[in-house]
């Protein structure tokens, strides 16, 4: 395996997409993947989870701490930098084993002489209010340099400034600043402890300004540490003297000790992941990275967020968290790391307010989760996303208002949660309401059709968005019958396991009377089936939809950046959709459907699909492995995986950056290689391996949880190996092609 | 009363609506008000009833004849015209009282000397096949001239030409064309004879070119009169053999007298009109130029056909028949000429089938009726209607698809038919079974909502076009609930009067299970109650759209011509309205919502009202008037009254012609007037009077029939009086601001 990722040379226009690429980060907050030396200008940012802001100016987005690790070197007066000047050698790279950015870089000053500039930063797990730089000089000659180092107050924020004061603090070795935001008013600190680590120099403070004043002899180097820590009020009594604390410690600790730590806490991570590939390198380590990326922005410290969009890379999407979580990210936490799953689902639980708010906004009973959640379950999500090239005008869309899907996926999450784990705890802790009050949203959202003795959902956006409100999108309206019935699951448990439980929940939330009303919706809801070709349509009207290629609906474009969605988008009219909907349906809920339906809607809906969304790709991926499709789901397993490597997405939409990583298809990834070609599916008395293996894939071999056992999976084209662990006796259920087997815990397992 | 409208002077630019304003017609056919000099570039027309044609290359549309008027004067073989030659008198003018157009121009030549041309040309009434012209030239100095007729084979067509063949013909005194439609091979045959009266010439005739060579003296006169024949297979065996016939006795019968009988068929026609003004003699005259123009376009030889969008005066709206004819037009007729207002429910009823077609299109039960409906019921409205401006393409509309009030909107005219005329006939004659499929039709298109026990009829437009798929319009639901209601007495009529039609219609219907359905329909469809504020919302969402004033909504606009409604017009997120919604459930309505609600709800809409159709400001006067606030009812009165007369309407959209008359204004200058004003509203049991005149009308006197009384109601400050005739000695029940009195027949009543 390569745990490094690395670029030679220096490019201009790639800034951006590095500052993506190279991120680290720990869940409390993300580092982009800039170096030292960038300001506002070149995206540099600490993007903070947990805390939003909305000045009144634009979108409610998270908030953008003043970054720790600006730091420039002079020469003359002059800056010496990547920017600026000659360069004879560059390299930057991420070292995915310990989660560390680093920077090697040779400059030539304006007199010839060379200075090569290195540094290692991260954003510590051990405290996840740490980032940890060293940074080095080193002069080839005999040169006076300029160093400094500090805060950059300069923010670079997508809507404006979201600070009402920024107070300077000095105390002792650390100073800093504590900054207000203007909503809430809620405080966060940041400070800072340098630590010069070799060679010397005249040192200045000026507030939150550290210069060095240095004279180098050729061949030597000037070294410091750095120690930002952050703290809010949200974590931190008093977020100023817990970073002091902060930095004190880590400075006491030291860097290599701190990478030590760091190195053995990834190293965990990867344990648990237990993933290898052989034959296959490339795709090895585009897997691991998506794994890096997705870990990297989870709430392993707290249950009160998710995953936001585009990670902790940014402020894009609104720092908010969407359906992805559920869909794409959640399986991989689920088998591999199920307390972050848990803290995802969680998230859901705590804010079922902000959900029942949303419906009453809507004249809706139960549980309307936000489109584009926030800290507190508030939407984010506007009324009007996009702007009509043609005349410049705001166009109205309906993500917030009919992408209703929402609360299904939330029940599905919880659920898919409790499948893979077994960890019946969270229906008791609040899952069990959340799931109830979706099942409640979907009853009071639904239509009955007399003469069809059906419900009907009516108006509304499924998961493919160039096609807005539909009536009876197959996605959707699978996936509340299936919110129906998992209700219906829910409580029969807690009736018989927890009668207490089922007693006070059905009194709280008044539902005897909701009850039959679930059991009619999960025998009554219209699910449309597949016609006489085998395909399922979907949603009402669609084959009667205009049936063109995409190279000819391309053909139509007259602005290369016209929207082709809804409302008056070219794909509106026809059969072209932008992401997977029924595949997605099919994939997600893969024992409803035949092997025949699955492969006949592929091959139907791949051709349409314009794959406009990174949550497409591997959708189409997964099911492609599912069928056995290997070289196609290959392909786009590769796509999928590497998206954030390779930056082959949009950075900017006009003016507004939208770039940053891509949890979905990070998750994605994984799941395409676990369960496409691996064929994990974790049912209700066991697991399913049913695996499709490219045919350059000498061996896969992944861990997984399933309820109290650890497994470890072992296949390739003689056989599938299962190792089992477990404090139970009882053996583990498998099915392997059809074959029902039983895993004896302890033992290595064979089958053919 | 003023019989003459006239304009003097020639103006290029008005050719156009001259066309539209002087237009002559019978309801088989009706004639442009052009010049006998003009042209298809003038857009002279001879527009035909009940033929319609499709080339394949555009929307299918009226057959526009061969121009048998055509007539041109040469004088040195250059024409002497309008067009071409120095004009120094010209008059253009209609003759309401014979329904005859008639121009005076007298031209210089090119040295000087002067000409006049004459002509008066009418569409009879007597022979509804017959087009009538005299033609006369005055050389004032002495002068050759040359004068050529015919028939001139240039077609102006919207949509192309629609004639696979034209045979030229010549018997004896008549020659012609025979001409078959391309999509259904229709025959219709044309056919002029031409008849010297005054002076002499060389006659040379050239297939259907007829020429006279003329030496003329100082004052000389040259006049010849022209009968020109239409028929066409549907309603003549032989066409042209029927065509010859005509001309042949029209000869016979010469001119004057032909015209006397024309007069006295107008004056048939206005004395059952019956309507004065003392003090207003311009709204009396617009008034009675609303009812000839619509009176033009009535079928009043048949039941197949009914009054096209733009009345007879051209193809624009594909010369369907929309709902406007139930609406708009349907009043004046049934309260002023039964036979017509019979005709027109009839042409539903025998039309029905292409009802249950599109129904069954849409997966619909029952009758769905055509938007734009032509001469077998099939529906004219294409699916993309308008053209973005902005990026050139076709917008899909949903006319077509979602105005389904137009089904409520014909059961509604049936039973508005049989209210006023008692009239039950029709309900035997199978306007019972259109009702009762209207109302089908709404049970199979309503969704029921379970917890608010109630049934809702979404993703429809509603009489506002502006704002296209909403839910629960109020206009529309009103109405299905009034189908529905009406479907319920219609049934109980036939079960107590004609119980064995009641027996052959609910087994030809199999309609016993659908009956229970009706009751419930009737009881459980959402009615929007008035709200605080006593505003009924004209859909479900409008009050949380953007309110704006139409100024501020203007000031928006980038291009003139862009469109405002749906999809991404300007208006579609706001609360501007294109035309009259809830004030026409109002108006319809009126018995069912109390003075207070109409006087809110005007106040409230009609800022937000842009009136940007002909069918709306009819509408806000004819409530206003109802309301008592004439001032304003007046002036929307005359600018429904005098659209026709003004032209104040665009003539182009884009290149495409959208001018002519407006037989929906024309209806509804009659409704503001008599029903305004004059308060006339016929009832279950009896008529109400409840007058509020403009204060200088002095007197308003008007003619109607209810059931079989015929009435002549006057009024004036003092009071209003009454006087009944009928068969019968049972004195007519009428309510007189509140009080009901009975008025006995042949007497004359009087109340205060």
């Amino acid at each position: 395996m390569q745990w490094r990722i690395e670029e030679k040379g220096f490019n201009q226009e790639k800034i951006e997409f590095f500052g993506s690429k190279f991120s680290v980060g720990n869940g409390y907050f993300g580092y982009r993947g800039t170096l030292q030396e960038y300001g506002k200008e070149q995206l540099a940012a600490c993007t903070l989870s947990e805390i939003f802001d909305d000045n009144g100016n634009g979108w409610r987005e998270p908030i953008n701490m003043p970054n720790g690790l600006l730091t420039k070197v002079y020469y003359r007066n002059k800056p010496l930098s990547v920017l600026d000047s000659k360069i004879l050698e560059h390299t930057q790279g991420l070292d995915l084993s310990a989660g560390k950015q680093y920077r090697q870089t040779t400059l030539e000053t304006e007199d010839g002489k060379k200075v090569t500039i290195e540094a290692n930063q991260f954003a510590s797990i051990d405290n996840i209010h740490l980032l940890v730089m060293e940074y080095s000089v080193k002069a080839e000659a005999a040169m006076e340099l300029t160093i400094q180092t500090g805060i950059d107050e300069e923010i670079w924020n997508i809507n404006g400034n979201h600070f009402a004061s920024i107070e300077q603090k000095a105390e002792g070795a650390v100073s800093g600043l504590v900054c207000k935001t203007l909503q809430d008013s809620k405080e966060i600190a940041i400070g800072q402890l340098v630590k010069i680590t070799k060679g010397n120099g005249t040192v200045t403070n000026d507030d939150t300004d550290i210069t060095f004043a240095l004279s180098l002899q050729p061949g030597e180097t000037f070294a410091f540490e750095k120690y930002v820590a952050i703290g809010k009020d949200t974590d931190c009594e008093n977020p100023w003297e817990s970073v002091m604390a902060f930095c004190s410690e880590a400075s006491d600790t030291g860097f290599e000790t701190l990478l030590s730590k760091q190195s053995a806490a990834w190293k965990k991570r990867y344990d648990s992941f237990g993933l290898s590939i052989e034959g296959d390198e490339e795709a090895l380590q585009a897997i691991y990275y998506s794994y890096y990326l997705l870990y990297s922005s989870a709430p392993t410290h707290t249950d009160k967020v998710a995953i936001p969009a585009r990670g902790l890379s940014g402020q894009v999407y609104k720092g908010a968290y969407f359906w992805d979580t559920e869909i794409y990210m959640l399986p991989m936490f689920a088998y591999c790391a199920p307390e972050i799953a848990k803290n995802l689902m969680m998230y859901r639980v705590h804010n079922l307010e902000g959900a029942y708010e949303k419906a009453q906004e809507y004249g809706y009973r139960g549980a309307f989760f936000p489109w584009e959640s926030q800290e507190k379950g508030q939407d984010g999500c506007t009324h009007y996303n996009l702007t009509d090239i043609f005349t410049g005008r705001k166009m109205r869309t309906y993500f917030r208002d009919k992408q209703v899907h929402i609360s299904a996926d939330v029940a599905y999450g919880i659920w898919k949660y409790v499948t893979i784990t077994k960890d019946k705890s969270i229906l008791l802790e609040g899952g069990a309401e959340v799931i109830m009050e979706c099942a409640r949203f979907f009853n009071s959202y639904a239509y009955f059709k007399k003469d069809k003795d059906r419900f009907e959902l009516l108006d509304v956006t499924g998961a493919d968005e160039y096609h807005e409100r539909v009536n009876n999108d197959a996605y959707t309206n699978y996936m509340v019958w299936l919110t129906a019935k998992i209700t219906l699951e829910v409580l029969d448990f807690l009736a018989k396991e927890h009668p207490d439980h089922y007693q006070k929940v059905m009194e709280k939330l008044d539902y005897e009377k909701e009850l039959p009303e679930v059991k009619e919706m999960a025998e009554k809801i219209y699910l449309s089936k597949p016609n006489q070709d085998g395909i399922i349509e979907q949603f009402s009207g669609y084959f009667k939809e205009e049936d063109l290629s995409i190279e000819e609906l391309y053909s139509r474009i007259i602005e290369p950046n016209e929207y082709l969605g809804s409302p008056v988008g070219l794909a509106v009219n026809t059969q072209i959709i932008k992401q997977a909907d029924v595949i997605l349906l099919l994939s997600l809920l893969s024992e409803e459907f035949s092997e025949d339906v699955k492969e006949k809607n592929w091959a139907y809906y791949e051709p349409r699909t314009e794959h406009g969304s990174s949550l497409s790709t591997c959708i189409y991926a997964l099911l492609a492995a599912k069928i056995g499709k290997v070289d196609w789901a290959y392909q786009f397993l590769m796509k999928a995986a590497k998206l954030d490597l390779l930056g082959n997405y949009k950075q900017y939409l006009g003016p507004l950056y939208i770039g940053g990583t891509h949890p979905a298809a990070n998750g994605g990834t994984w799941m395409v290689a676990v369960q496409g070609f691996g064929g994990l599916e974790a049912v209700e008395d066991g697991i399913v391996l049913n695996p499709h293996l490219p045919e350059h894939w000498k061996q896969l071999s992944f861990r997984f949880v399933y309820g109290e056992y650890i497994c470890q999976a072992c296949m390739d084209s003689k056989g599938i190996s299962l190792q089992v662990e477990a404090d139970t006796d009882a053996p583990l259920r498998v099915k392997v092609r059809d074959q029902v087997l039983t895993a004896k815990v302890g033992e290595n397992y064979f089958a053919l």
